[in-house]
């Protein structure tokens, strides 16, 4: 009897499908297709009930707006520069009220008007739970960003701020943790809208290709901070057979954010965030930091294979990953 | 309280879907992208098990390859002459062992040796049931096929035979249907063969494009007959706002085929035969039906919309929708 996937676990899982493709196909979110004058980058993404989204935290309208976000947030994490569509696979019950349907795709079409791109087809089936499965396609501009092209002495930068959609799913779901804790209304409010209208980065990945110097080479690792900000940093270490050493007062935290725990670690590991977390030589790291309102530094890229450190030299924890099959 | 799916049914779904799509995007089973030097087509198909396969009837591996060849059907049908590759979206629960979604990328990587592509990547969730969502991406050749591109006086065409799928599941499943019924063995054999390892046209519409009459300008109806032959009469004539006249006795059988009900019946109706359904100019359609080998003729197309008579005049009974969110 084989192991099953909950013993797996998913990145054991992810590694093992990775023989199914060509050599390092899997070690980003997206492929690139030829095409003239510029190059269709491919991206699909999976939203289940009960897993990625539930009616107690999410509207419809949310759940169709979130799951254009999710995907256009990783095209834009390798480069993309505009949105072509994207095709959906929408699996539910007979029992599921058209109302929902509806509200999904008026949440998808809403997020597609405000970032590019049309609904090109897809496919409908009954299941015994709903999901989306959706396959987002754009146009790379000038660079193919990855997650193994960081380099020793590169600047770790990021698009704006982390944790906040972890602070709103929190709030929405009335979390225990939240218990004792003095939360502004203002972050409060920020918290909800990040979670439920979350913006893929379109807009930093532009000034970061017109804000590159011209003396430096076309090359920057790059990902986005859809599984956390820890794992984005781990996940471009890890590719690139580098290292990190990040400064905890320069932490991305929001407008308002308390101190100490579990504010940090909501920061770090919160997740959903879904900002672009890059890898730059220093005078473009520069240039894009003095050009992009919000983006911030983090700390460098060292020699040392997948170690990461704060700047005091002690080691930072390493991101908690989230096995989805261990759920009931 | 709005309508169920199930109260809608899947073709009121699907049309009420549409609005959130530019116009007539919806009426073909794939999608273009320009992109030079052909512009790529793309599709989306779901299989969900329980609906589209059981652990009784189909092997992992087999369900694999059954994924691939049926998004390849929908891309040839549109006028794909080569293959990119997939993205597969795999939901299943954490108790699946390893070796079944083994076997399934297995059956993906077979199909794709054979007919071209590669994986392109995807994305893997727990769920409360097994399913696949998959995107394939392909490049046009010298015709865009429509549905909506059928024309009165055209021939109605297609690449081979209908109703083994029908009968393979039949076979497999034990169906109480067969009993009273002499299946020859080498009928049952590539009955069994053409539901398991399904063949996707791409060669037929090659020779589609190779046998064009210098003289005839490039516009052709096309659709597959995934949902069985007689419903993609139907969806030609429906998006071509035409009619058709169909032969019986050149109903498309299977060698050994026995005549009388279930058979034609099977034939008609059975779903997943995935042949090209064509409608030809006449000389084209002569030109394409003496190259193309196993290639039928069907009857004409006519100008009285949405009609499909015997050549006898006699009406052809409508093709039953199945309505997969009826299910349990």
């Amino acid at each position: 009897m084989s192991e099953s996937l909950a013993e797996l676990g998913e990145s054991e899982l992810l590694r093992r499908l990775a023989r199914f493709a060509p050599a390092t196909q899997f070690s980003d979110d997206t492929a690139a297709l030829p095409s003239d004058p510029r190059p269709l980058l491919v991206n699909t993404d999976v939203l289940v009930e009960h897993v990625h989204f539930s009616d107690a935290t999410t509207s419809a309208t949310d759940v169709g707006w979130r799951a254009v976000a999710a995907n256009l947030s990783d095209l834009a994490a390798s480069g993309a520069v505009s949105i072509d569509g994207i095709t959906v696979a929408l699996m539910a019950p007979g029992s599921t009220p058209w109302s929902w349907v509806e509200g999904v795709y008026s949440g998808l079409s809403a997020a597609l008007e405000r970032y590019g791109g049309v609904l090109l087809g897809g496919d409908c089936s009954a299941a015994q739970q709903r999901s989306l499965s959706i396959t987002a396609l754009g146009r790379l501009g000038d660079l193919r960003l990855h997650r193994g092209d960081a380099r020793p002495g590169d600047v770790l930068v990021t698009s704006g701020v982390h944790g906040l959609s972890r602070l709103g799913l929190a709030v929405l779901q009335n979390d225990p943790s939240l218990a004792g804790l003095t939360i502004p209304d203002d972050l409060r409010a920020a918290a909800i809208t990040q979670h439920q209208r979350p913006i893929p980065r379109l807009d930093a990945l532009t000034t970061l290709l017109t804000s590159k110097p011209n003396q430096t080479p076309w090359r920057a690792g790059g990902t986005d901070s859809s599984d956390g900000l820890l794992a984005a940093v781990e996940g471009l270490c890890a590719s690139s057979h580098c290292g990190a050493v990040l400064d905890q007062s320069l932490l991305p935290r929001p407008a308002g954010w308390p101190m100490g725990w579990p504010w940090d670690q909501w920061c770090l590991q919160g997740g959903e965030d879904f900002e672009l977390v890059l890898s730059l030589p220093a005078h473009w790291a520069d240039c894009w930091l003095s050009h992009q309102a919000g983006s911030r530094r983090l700390g460098m890229i060292t020699a040392e294979a997948n170690v990461i450190r704060w700047s005091d030299g002690s080691p930072v924890i390493k991101a908690t990953s989230f096995n989805h099959y261990d759920q009931p």
